[in-house]
């Protein structure tokens, strides 16, 4: 989860830190008067697929229904945190194998959804299924796939996968390209 | 900087970290023995622009020489580490303000590009300057237009800028719309 001042300690020698605004800076970080480290915080990427099993109007998408807090129960597009070592899509490729077990042909990225409020960055990429039959991981109840009209929009997780999806069916229903879509989330 | 083991000492409590896989987990993560803690590191986001002034094969690029290290003396386009608090595209438009002191209406995200070997995803947006006129920072030693002939190849500062210029400019030639670019810097 988010947290705006997550050092209360020093990363490096332990010692309390304080907030402050170095010399050369105009924001606070939490600064270290013991070994003079500064060390800060940025926001991070959750990184995720849109996978789509078929073509045209009865093409379905894949959605997961979550094993674990939050949103224990509700349905998400896979997605999870960007790791150390990967590539944006490499991490979007690796949630859908974790979270679903399923296997994708991965296309262009999709939607870059801004989430200021928790200091988060969330990146769908569009992908097809290769098989209609998933082996979900430890972190997902049940994996399957919806028609549009089969979407559970009550039950989504989290915000920015709704917006994908609504987002995707508009663009299917109105034959548009593909194109990157961005947008950001209050 | 790149720090794959940013964690010697637990951000919460001061106490030694340990590198280890939580029971849940299937990578190493800082975790606090005294208080439970476990601390993740992500790749982070710097955000910039690529600011156009006049149109067409005309049209010149702004670049800022840099008075900072690493790098010092060569030359960037406007961009830096995105903060907690603001949009990618905010963090681009305050990157350029600060750095060139330019003013420019923001278009499209350009380029995505991921630099895995030092844990950064690098977003570039499209601009158009409103004024050649500019106030650089203290980051910046001069901030100055550049026809494409003019562009100097070898003095620019990170491959993700100079990837960026190369695909604009040869959008620019072939009369390509500008959609977005990803690639993986190696």
């Amino acid at each position: 989860m988010f947290q705006a001042r997550r050092f209360k300690h020093c990363p490096t020698c332990g010692h309390a830190v304080e907030y402050r605004v170095p010399a050369d800076d105009n924001r606070e970080r939490a600064m270290c008067a013991s070994c003079g480290g500064i060390h800060y915080e940025n926001p991070i990427n959750v990184v995720g697929t849109l996978p789509v099993w078929g073509d045209g109007a009865d093409g379905q998408v894949l959605l997961c229904k979550r094993a674990i807090e939050p949103r224990y129960g509700l349905w998400t597009l896979p997605a999870g945190f960007l790791e150390i070592g990967e590539t944006a899509a490499q991490g979007a490729q690796r949630e859908t194998d974790e979270e679903a077990g399923a296997q994708i042909e991965l296309h262009d990225l999709y939607c870059l959804l801004n989430v200021v409020k928790v200091g988060q960055i969330h990146l769908f990429y569009r992908a097809t299924l290769l098989s209609p039959e998933f082996n979900p991981g430890p972190e997902t109840l049940e994996a399957r796939l919806f028609h549009e009209h089969e979407v559970p929009w009550d039950e989504i997780a989290f915000r920015t996968v709704r917006e994908t999806l609504k987002r995707f069916f508009e663009d299917r229903r109105l034959g548009r390209a593909y194109a990157l879509h961005t947008a950001d989330i209050a």
